[in-house]
């Protein structure tokens, strides 16, 4: 594999060489079967619905020779992005940086945004930064921090030969919480799909009777990302909003899957149930 | 990789070269992330119990290419057993069995016993055999069918050159009834691991309010499978089983575990509430 790192902050901005993903997710608990991976499959249906392409992913145990293998075999594959989980903590088994430093060789040292995020959790806990908290800010050189709203680890993002390397914790509320906070822009650039996004909103049908109904849709429409947020109480006066986003290569393609998706739903809600109240 | 399949029955009650498992996933919604990959975490926890090391857990595209190159990478790195989940049904999609034979060089033809599975299931719905239903009894040459209490399609086990290959069925309750009805028998008897099990009996407090502590518990001690069983109403009148199922390399060595958690979990229920009645 050949050493090529960009340590130009502009490369951040061109997408990678490709829409493959693979993900890769650490943790013991994970191989022991005591946790389920949903962080795997979080990742994965924010991705696809992003325009992104799961190819695989994988468990490994937090070892460096394991997950080191697992990495370049994902960078030999040419995976446009791999996307770590876990081992990003302050406790002496988080090496996951430290593993994607050594598989790589590039230089493994304290990157100072990285630290001033985690100077600045500790400050506002007022506690002292300790030598294991300092270490969540150590980095292949070359990183950008991806800033963590939830905890104190940040995450990471890496160029590397036309992929991006893209480290993320192991905790799911972290996890998703750096994601969203500015990781999925940044995805969203790169991605030459569009997106269009619709409300239905219904009144007076329990979300766990429209939960079949939806997972239906969601396997019939791939390319969107459908999901019920209830707004009202459960079995009181329910009010849940359904929203849709639909993908497409341009906008008009994503407006009119969403309008697809949307007047689907509808009919079927209408044919189900009685007593309900649709807003689109 | 050298060609090596044993066709004699005998060889199926000599352990696995190891006690390392590779699982391999098929399966496009698993990829996408509609569907959190729960077949996983169940076959890891009960393979974890049973004595075995998981140490991959792979998801891959049901292409012939991507699960070949997994297989054989398994086989490569002298996985003991390498369970496959998905790719068992009559669709024209359904192609694990197929991918196997093709990647091991072994014939691809209909296994009398799991042909005679197969028709019992559809004699005694009064359903024709067709072609498509008779594709699930097309396995590599020297297989073991495993029998499917739930469904259709007869699970697989193939013994290859100091590895086993067991194929089951994707759909959660399939793979989870066939494991229990043949397989965790066979593993038992390959693993040198022994068992232990106590059972706590608790009244007066409700599951969800001891749950924490038994995922605790389950975390703490990785060579058991601590579980809770509600039997009673969980307002009303709750009454639980707390099952733990410890395994160590002797008799001995599986009781002082199996009675050291139960010590531990009891002294945590009379720490952390009052009124509830513990029976051991």
């Amino acid at each position: 594999m050949k050493e090529k790192v960009m340590y130009n902050m502009e490369r951040f901005f061109s997408p990678p060489q490709n829409e493959n993903v693979w993900i890769i997710n650490t943790g013991t608990e994970l191989l022991n079967g005591i946790t389920v991976n949903t962080n795997a499959s979080w990742l994965a249906r924010k991705l696809s619905f992003l325009g992104f392409k799961v190819k695989r992913i994988i468990v490994v145990p937090d070892e460096f020779e394991e997950f080191s293998n697992e990495l370049k075999r994902a960078l030999e594959n040419k995976a446009g992005i791999v996307i770590t989980t876990g081992g990003l903590g302050p406790t002496y088994d988080d090496n996951t940086l430290l593993f994607i430093s050594k598989s790589l060789k590039i230089p493994y040292e304290v990157n100072e945004d990285a630290l001033n995020m985690v100077k600045k959790v500790y400050e506002a806990m007022s506690e002292p930064l300790t030598k294991e908290r300092e270490k969540m800010a150590k980095m292949p050189k070359g990183s950008i921090p991806l800033k963590n709203p939830v905890g104190t680890a940040p995450g990471m993002m890496l160029y590397y030969s036309g992929s991006y390397i893209i480290s993320l914790p192991g905790v799911p509320s972290e996890m998703k919480a750096i994601f969203e906070e500015d990781l999925e822009s940044v995805l969203k650039m790169w991605s030459k799909k569009k997106v269009s996004e619709n409300i239905i909103k219904v009144r007076g049908i329990m979300e766990s009777a429209i939960a079949p109904l939806i997972e239906k849709a969601s396997k019939k429409y791939l390319n969107a990302y459908i999901k019920t947020h209830p707004k009202g109480k459960e079995s009181n006066e329910p009010y849940i909003e359904i929203q849709i986003l639909a993908t497409g290569n341009t906008e008009e393609e994503a407006n009119k899957l969403a309008s697809e998706i949307t007047s689907d739903i509808i009919n079927e809600i209408e044919t189900k149930f009685s007593g309900g109240k649709i807003e689109r």
